[in-house]
């Protein structure tokens, strides 16, 4: 598994003097945006969760983009002005930590390169292209088995050809190593050492085995390296639109999911599903799933305060495993319900047999949160359950008020926060929840398919010896016993844990709060036309999560759910019905991968639509 | 969802009259297969499950083409020497029942050309081309909003150029007959009408808006039609090779999995998961599962006899679903042991605290049937659950005449399926099956994260009174929930269920009796290796599954499986530890997508292992 990749990004870029005498090469723009900057784009859509970007002249154009994007750390070769790219990558090893995918900064290249190479069967490999007659190329000789063994500016020098270098290759870190021994013995001879040069030293006969390159060689690869201006309009006028073609043919119709999850993902998301086949208990899967569960710890706590206990399944079978795994026998449960999300939580402690009242409150106004405390100190209430985002309206209930009063009083708190995990920023010990469920579906732009509890580490520890009341969905079984093997019991569903893995890079991307604000915005554009057509919101603009939105129906008989949802559906756009039985809405919600600018097109949608209703009436 | 392709075949191909006088032009080969071949095999792996092909001259060809693939159905115009191929089109349009892939049998393309189309926004879509000067090109040109108004062989004859025909679209069913409708209208001035006149014309200002035909065009698309020996040439030398190249980059690394599941799978199935985001709740969503339902049922049993109800989880979550869901209060459950899988049904047993007993049987011989027969009637057990196939040791067990025993004695019979079903031929019915658990992920050939279980009607209709023991995995609630809406009641893991639709569409070509063949024949090369290196298997040959072999592990101490396990991950073969206590094993599945070739390399590489432990004894 590829998690890193370094951007050499040193060098002066001497031939293109006019455009990089203050701005290093990798800020020449091409398509509107720094070659560098998309190459920093591809990389993490590729999967890669750090950039280590090694620079030297004009490092602040660096430091401006690593402010951008959280993820990728600067390095910064203070001998740039004497050292070649090998010296640049030299500063940048002390943080690699397993193999990683390396570039050279001044690149455009085809994104199916990346692919190539992180599905390459050999650790090291280099890739290689078919003859571009750039006029700068760097030739590459290999051996019989297709390894490295030289390299040449002169065509004459190389004994046979294996292809151009195109400054995209892949190594394992104890190959840099190796480079970078070879670059303190020599640089006496080749101060000015450029990385291809220690590459086929360590691939060639004299090396070890363990350290030869591979040469994969893509023909028609489309790259191009941006050295002089006749690269720089060649790159412009002819390779950069075959290459945006070429990676347009991969992209995914895009439909705009408006119902209240499965979310919208985006296309790295889709295609992270798509990797070869692992049996899922392999250490290398096991580290997968570890690394997935520390993160998305990450975003219910602080580092160490949470464990993640994953299920196949989807959020209602993480609520079904609070439900049956955390109350004890003696214990004595309190379900608040005003949705058909905590009505579902009181079935569920009603088919395990629990003892358990319901505290009834209307869906679309909030909880009254004293008679809550009051009833639970009153009847002596062990544990709570709640829903912290009613799904079914958008109401936002009190989880960290309440949570707070639990502990306080002793009380443990169960909360199904399906639709507010990822998008609502929640610490579980600062708002005092022990249990908490949600799913890799909704605001953590993942695929449907796992369920997620999220457990305060004390709280865990406290169910270990409860009598299980089911197999598949115990919490402490399958928490001890992925503890034990970093494996899940069962075996979970080994691709959507990929493309959760996707979704965790593109979200530590965007935080929490940004994500946050994003959903926010494009709330902000449904109120709009919400507003203009006057119609109602269920629920108080104030007590609302922005997450979700119940949108009462028009009073008209012109008014036709089915209809609107296929106008709106041959649009891309999908809306979803209420739930509620006692009050006529349809709901919009606004998480996912979507931007303020399609909420807007969808409002023009939707105010079509209703002023055809509304002038019928 | 395209779900159909037609192509279209009829014509003589008069200008390549040597090679075509006794062959039509989709039998020419290039790279060692027939060029329509080539494109039935594209089609199936883009997810189209039916291929009508519309056949004229030298029909028998294509009639031995269909009796080797499944899906193919010919359609012939006896007409095919006075009509064009919009004749051809018209009789295979009878068959069509939604959107349809159409194509020209005398092309090659690149694959992405399939996936473009399958992903367009607009219904109908032609596939074009820039520029090719191939000397046959048909120009086509575009209203201001990018629709086909007019074609033309004639530069000269278009007002602007929009791309070249390229031989592949797609159309509605209602497109489609507007075409056939309009050939209808015009036999007598243009009796050899060719399909594009028939699609410019209802796309044309003239035609209804919904028959507009979008022109979709790939400036670099890398495709060639076959019309002359030219054609051919540049084909073989320049086209083919580019084509190859490029399909070949979204080619994944080859990991074959030898452990029990997940197995290996093929491309086409991984990229299924691949796909427009939709929402679950959706029309179309609730059509693929139907369709996935019905196919799996029939895997099963007969049409109609068999229900297949899903969960989002693994086969172990399929299993407490029966264990959970099937047996009555006043059930009595017998459990047969004889591995890791019937214990774990008995743990369930215990977890929800039934009345059930154990019979116990060793993991490495036959079960005795008359025992188990005499327990069953002597102690009145209303219920038998057993394990058809135990992945512990690879021991088939006789499920078909015990099942049969408890139908002739009123007994219900609960199996455990997980690693038999698309295996082993079943049939509920003749062998007496009333519920059987297996999942998306082993013989089935997709991906991990459904659970299946399958019911026999009447079975099934009995146990919608029972009490329900948990929430998420009752079968009566998911069955009933389904048949009323189509949905599932909770989110089910979406883009697994696309790729399980592609692996039926594989399952259907190759067909059970077909798979367990080629599983065999895995098994045969696994089975040599053993021989010549005198290792012993834990259960008699007669007795084996053929899918799963365990072995014993050889008595010296330099053998150390992780040593082995390492090295066969190295060679990209997954290999899995034993599972029973009380034999050391190690254990070999031949299932998945994989080859006796396959096979036989890891034979070798288990050869060369073991004969080093072996020596050093």
């Amino acid at each position: 598994m590829i998690r890193q990749a370094v951007i050499m990004a040193g060098g002066i870029g001497s031939r293109l003097k006019e455009k990089t005498t203050a701005m290093p090469k990798g800020f020449i723009e091409i398509g509107a945006l720094p070659i560098v900057e998309k190459s920093v784009q591809k990389l993490f859509a590729s999967g890669v969760e750090e950039i280590i970007i090694g620079t030297g002249h004009c490092a602040e154009w660096y430091e401006k983009l690593a402010a951008r994007y959280l993820g990728v750390k600067l390095v910064h070769n203070d001998k740039y002005m004497q050292t070649g790219s090998m010296g640049t990558l030299a500063c940048c090893a002390p943080y690699i930590k397993g193999d990683f995918l390396l570039l050279e900064s001044d690149l455009i290249y085809d994104a199916v390169g990346l692919r190539v190479l992180i599905n390459e069967v050999h650790r090291n490999t280099i890739l290689a292209s078919g003859k571009t007659g750039s006029g700068d190329e760097v030739y590459l000789e290999a051996d019989k088995s297709g390894y490295l063994v030289k390299h040449s500016k002169k065509w004459d020098a190389i004994a046979s050809f294996s292809g151009e270098l195109t400054g995209l290759a892949r190594l394992s870190k104890e190959t840099l190593a190796a480079m970078v021994l070879y670059m303190q013995e020599n640089t006496a001879s080749d101060p000015m050492m450029e990385y291809e040069t220690a590459m086929s030293s360590v691939s060639g006969t004299s090396g070890e085995i363990c350290n030869r390159i591979y040469i994969r060689k893509i023909e028609n690869y489309l790259w191009c390296e941006i050295d002089d201006a006749s690269h720089l309009e060649n790159a412009e006028k002819n390779i950069f639109p075959k290459i945006r073609e070429a990676e347009s043919l991969t992209a995914i119709r895009r439909e705009v999911l408006l119902n209240p999850g499965p979310a919208t993902t985006t296309d790295s998301v889709k295609y992270a599903q798509v990797c070869a086949d692992i049996c899922p208990r392999e250490k290398e899967f096991g580290e997968v799933m570890a690394w997935v569960a520390e993160e998305l710890a990450l975003f219910a706590g602080k580092a160490g305060a949470v464990e993640t206990v994953f299920f196949g399944g989807s959020g209602t079978a993480a609520n079904e495993a609070m439900i049956s795994s955390c109350i004890p026998e003696s214990g004595k449960l309190l379900v608040i319900n005003n949705g058909a999300y905590g009505l579902r939580m009181a079935k569920m402690a009603d088919v395990y047999r629990l003892d358990f009242d319901v505290y009834e409150s209307l869906g679309f106004v909030p909880i009254d949160t004293e008679k809550v405390k009051k009833k639970l100190l009153d009847e002596k209430f062990t544990h709570l359950a709640m829903v912290y985002h009613e799904t079914t309206t958008g109401l936002l209930n009190p989880v960290p008020e309440l949570g707070r009063f639990c502990h306080e009083h002793g009380i443990v708190s169960i909360v199904d926060a399906v639709s507010a995990y990822a998008a609502i920023p929640i610490d579980m010990d600062r708002d005092g929840i022990d249990f908490m469920a949600s799913t890799s579906n909704k605001n953590i732009q993942g695929m449907a398919g796992i369920a997620l509890v999220f457990c305060r580490q004390d709280a865990l520890r406290k169910i270990q010896h409860h009598a299980m009341r089911n197999y598949y969905l115990n919490i402490w079984d399958q928490h001890s016993y992925f503890k034990k093997t970093r494996q899940m019991r069962f075996t979970p569903p080994v691709q959507t844990f990929y493309s959760l893995r996707q979704a965790i890079i593109e979200a530590k991307q965007e935080t929490v709060e940004g994500r946050y604000a994003r959903y926010s915005a494009c709330w902000e554009e449904l109120v709009k036309s919400v507003k203009r057509l006057n119609l109602e919101m269920l629920v108080p603009e104030s007590a609302q999560s922005k997450l979700i939105t119940a949108i009462i129906e028009p009073d008209s008989p012109a008014y036709n759910f089915e209809a609107f949802h296929d106008l709106a559906y041959s649009h891309g756009f999908t809306i979803y019905p209420g739930k509620l039985s006692d009050a006529n809405t349809f709901r919009i919600a606004n998480i996912g991968d979507i931007r303020p600018m399609e909420m807007k097109r969808f409002g023009k949608i939707l105010e079509g639509y209703m002023q055809n209703v509304l002038a019928d009436v």
